[in-house]
């Protein structure tokens, strides 16, 4: 059995991977999404293992001395972090995994994956994100501003990307997406190779 | 508008490569089939400008020393080739343009084009390419293991190529092909990038 590929989505907040992800992994039976490490608490709802593995600061820090991380980062005092061991028994069984990770994430793990195809997903246009981000109707005029102004220097990294996939519509992206994960098998680069 | 992808499709003989190119075409309205410059005479059916532009040799030796091909080749006693302008030409309009030529012909193509896909398409097995050889019912016994021995010899260049694609059904080939030339279009090294 092929070993599977590893995906890196990034993208700026707003711009609709969540979405996206859900219609490719309707898609693609092969693909799972990672399931990132936390020391953050569940919220209601949230399920050991499905959103998260929830662990102790003090077990964070022993996979983090112990090498244990395909990369981490700590947001609002919490630690975050996606575990090689998780990726390696993905891989290995023969699914492509799927990692929605930041710009920062994504440099991380391609340090230490060079074989990782790495995705960066933009809006349309800045008028598309900003409505997106309106339109969840939950923040103020400045927040919508500040998180705007993010976007545009997010925006800056795709250059270190692989593949730029435009987010016009969901089922064209996830297409793409789709269309990468294909392409990338083919590649003789990859290993492709006949079967005699 | 972007300019379009110079695509090479090689394989060897039998493998089906005229069936998957047809349904290639009818599914990507931005593709189009390079027409070859020859100087053997046309077929009955054969149109200028469809199957070959008909050449004199005179006229074929003067493009050769214009440098005006992109790849040309002697078979049989008879020249084929590639106008660069032909190329040029398509690209500029915003068309793929699809090359269907031998091993020898990709390699001179990417020496002068480091930008075209390369495309290698494999029968799922020889066993397959000897069923698919021998159905055409035209060739002695003798001829069908001359040409699968042939066939063995152009399979070994794959690892020149930049894709291998392998021709189990017509439609799950096409569909890599599509796939590929999706995915070429989301490289940002081949300068996809946001539209604003």
């Amino acid at each position: 059995m092929a070993e599977g590929l590893l995906l890196i989505l990034s993208g700026p907040s707003g711009v609709g991977k969540g979405t996206v992800c859900r219609a490719l992994l309707a898609q693609l039976p092969r693909l799972k999404l990672s399931v990132s490490v936390t020391t953050r608490r569940p919220r209601p709802g949230e399920e050991e293992g499905r959103e998260y593995h929830f662990i102790s600061p003090s077990r964070f820090q022993e996979l983090i001395e112990a090498e244990a991380f395909l990369e981490w980062a700590m947001v609002h005092g919490q630690y975050y972090g996606t575990l090689k061991s998780k990726v390696r028994s993905a891989l290995a069984g023969g699914f492509d995994l799927l990692l929605e990770i930041d710009v920062q994430g994504a440099a991380q793990v391609k340090r230490q994956w060079d074989d990782a195809v790495t995705i960066f997903m933009a809006p349309p246009s800045m008028e598309a994100l900003k409505e997106r981000i309106a339109g969840r109707g939950t923040e103020s005029e400045a927040e919508i501003r500040r998180r705007l102004e993010v976007a545009r220097r997010e925006m800056a990294a795709y250059h270190a990307y692989d593949y730029l996939v435009i987010n016009d519509r969901v089922e064209t992206a996830a297409a793409a997406i789709a269309a990468i994960v294909t392409a990338e098998k083919c590649k003789v680069s990859r290993g492709a190779c006949p079967n005699f």
